[in-house]
């Protein structure tokens, strides 16, 4: 409801982190009915240390459309909810059977399958609720309806089905590729800061323009962890094998090479940026998040 | 909105079963972005032929307090979605692994495991997306808070979690099985109730009426199932052991006698009966159907 003053528009992530983490804490502390290992596990994950990029673009897009970013926390909180479900899942030995998450060992090695399993299935939920709580029906509706459709079956869900089925497909190539992660990785981005903006109260006009900034950052995101994840390794291992090269993965420097990728993630953050233009300063953190995005890769 | 007519509350159970599953089909039809193997995951398990016993309590609930329920279609629904994807999951081998359900292969077994996981991720939104989208918001955000909950760490995934814990841990006790089976069986069917209530906008007398007919009938419900596992077995295999029984799960016959517990079951569902004495004829079909369940140990 409070118009923010232009000093509260210099975002500052570190606080906006700070909030995020103690609402994740305070929406994560359950009654006696919740046996403590699922708990434990679901508090393992959603609060290891993270950039915390979701959360972080819903209170932007709250603030780029005129509302205190505080207004959109548990919007932000649903919407990392979600994505931590995903990683826990996707980390499972029938998917990606990974051992390591941000440097710790993955829920279901830390815990166990089904405990992992079990935590991502209570995350679902827990985000519904958060949002339908926590707003008043106007706003938690069309917002459980964008978080439903992000992660359903046509976006993060179907995604991740496609990601792991083209393991064993030749055929890949970069529309393939930009389809899964359009869904995988650009619907919870792209909802992120849809949420912002509904908390906010923004125009349709204001949805657009966030939308196309989302879609390009989103892939620019994903072509700068492929060239991270490809670098990393080259620093390691002194030659161009990575870990989703090696089983078989389509990335973007294998498709399209390293260069024409790292111009590629600079034309995409460029639109995202243009894509702005009409949001002035209150926009600002929006714009240094994506450039940041790039300067990753350097 | 329309008062049914006393002939319409002769509730056709065949009828709302075909009415409930046209809804499942429709709400599953997905767009060219969910991969075509998912969405058969998805109407294998959800479509597959039974009871429906939680969609027609919402349904009956609804018509007990006084519309038709029809209107209750979209609730009954979420709550088949939110029952199949934790039978999908429950399924899975690191829960229960088991081969088959309602006598055809469970869905990883059909399917494979991740797939069978994303399954029922995919489900899981989706009861929120139709709850929160065929519905206005003043009854989609209640619905969506109560399925939340009922679907959340401290119930239906709890109950889970303990009952997974509890086949290594011998302190079992009946006060043990209750606060497991409240969970994980009873929420769901509470829930049924409280949605059919919530759409018919029922008085807090009634919910509260209702909450004590769930809770006896869901205990019962338990009792009963344990009872014909134990039965079904006896007739197959000559003697008392069963799957549950093989794996150190408590089960009430196990715990107090196969005639304690069927007069234990006969005793709730007699209270369940009680409770709707202020209903009138319009709770008819759900007293018949508590009186159905317990005819089911006969």
């Amino acid at each position: 409801m409070s118009e923010p003053s232009i000093d509260t528009i210099d975002f500052n992530l570190d606080l906006a982190r700070q909030q995020i983490d103690e609402q994740l804490v305070r929406f994560t502390e359950f009654d006696a009915d919740c046996p403590a290992q699922l708990r434990e596990a679901i508090r393992y994950s959603l609060l290891s240390p993270g950039k915390r990029l979701r959360p972080l673009l819903v209170m932007m897009a709250c603030e780029a459309c005129g509302k205190d970013s505080k207004e959109s926390l548990p919007a932000a909180c649903a919407v990392e909810m979600i994505h931590t479900y995903s990683l826990i899942h996707d980390d499972l030995p029938s998917m990606d059977d990974d051992q390591l998450r941000r440097g710790q060992p993955t829920c279901h090695v830390k815990f166990d399958e089904s405990t992992a399993i079990l935590a991502g299935d209570a995350l679902i939920p827990l985000a519904f609720q958060v949002v339908c709580s926590e707003y008043p029906p106007s706003i938690a509706t069309p917002c459980s309806v964008e978080l439903a459709q992000a992660c359903g079956a046509t976006r993060l869900v179907g995604g991740q089905v496609d990601d792991l089925a083209q393991e064993s497909d030749q055929m890949g190539d970069l529309e393939k590729l930009e389809h899964i992660h359009r869904r995988k990785t650009g619907a919870l981005l792209s909802v992120s800061l849809r949420l912002g903006a509904i908390v906010a109260a923004g125009s349709s006009k204001q949805i657009a323009a966030l939308e196309i900034f989302g879609k390009n950052l989103g892939l620019a995101f994903q072509i700068v962890d492929d060239l991270l994840d490809c670098r990393g390794d080259w620093t390691k291992m002194g030659k161009m094998t990575n870990k989703d090269d090696g089983r078989g993965k389509l990335t973007y420097p294998n498709l399209m090479g390293v260069e024409q990728s790292e111009s590629r993630a600079a034309g995409l953050v460029h639109d995202a940026v243009e894509s702005l233009a009409d949001f002035g300063s209150r926009a600002e953190p929006l714009r240094n998040l994506a450039k940041y995005v790039l300067e990753r890769t350097h």
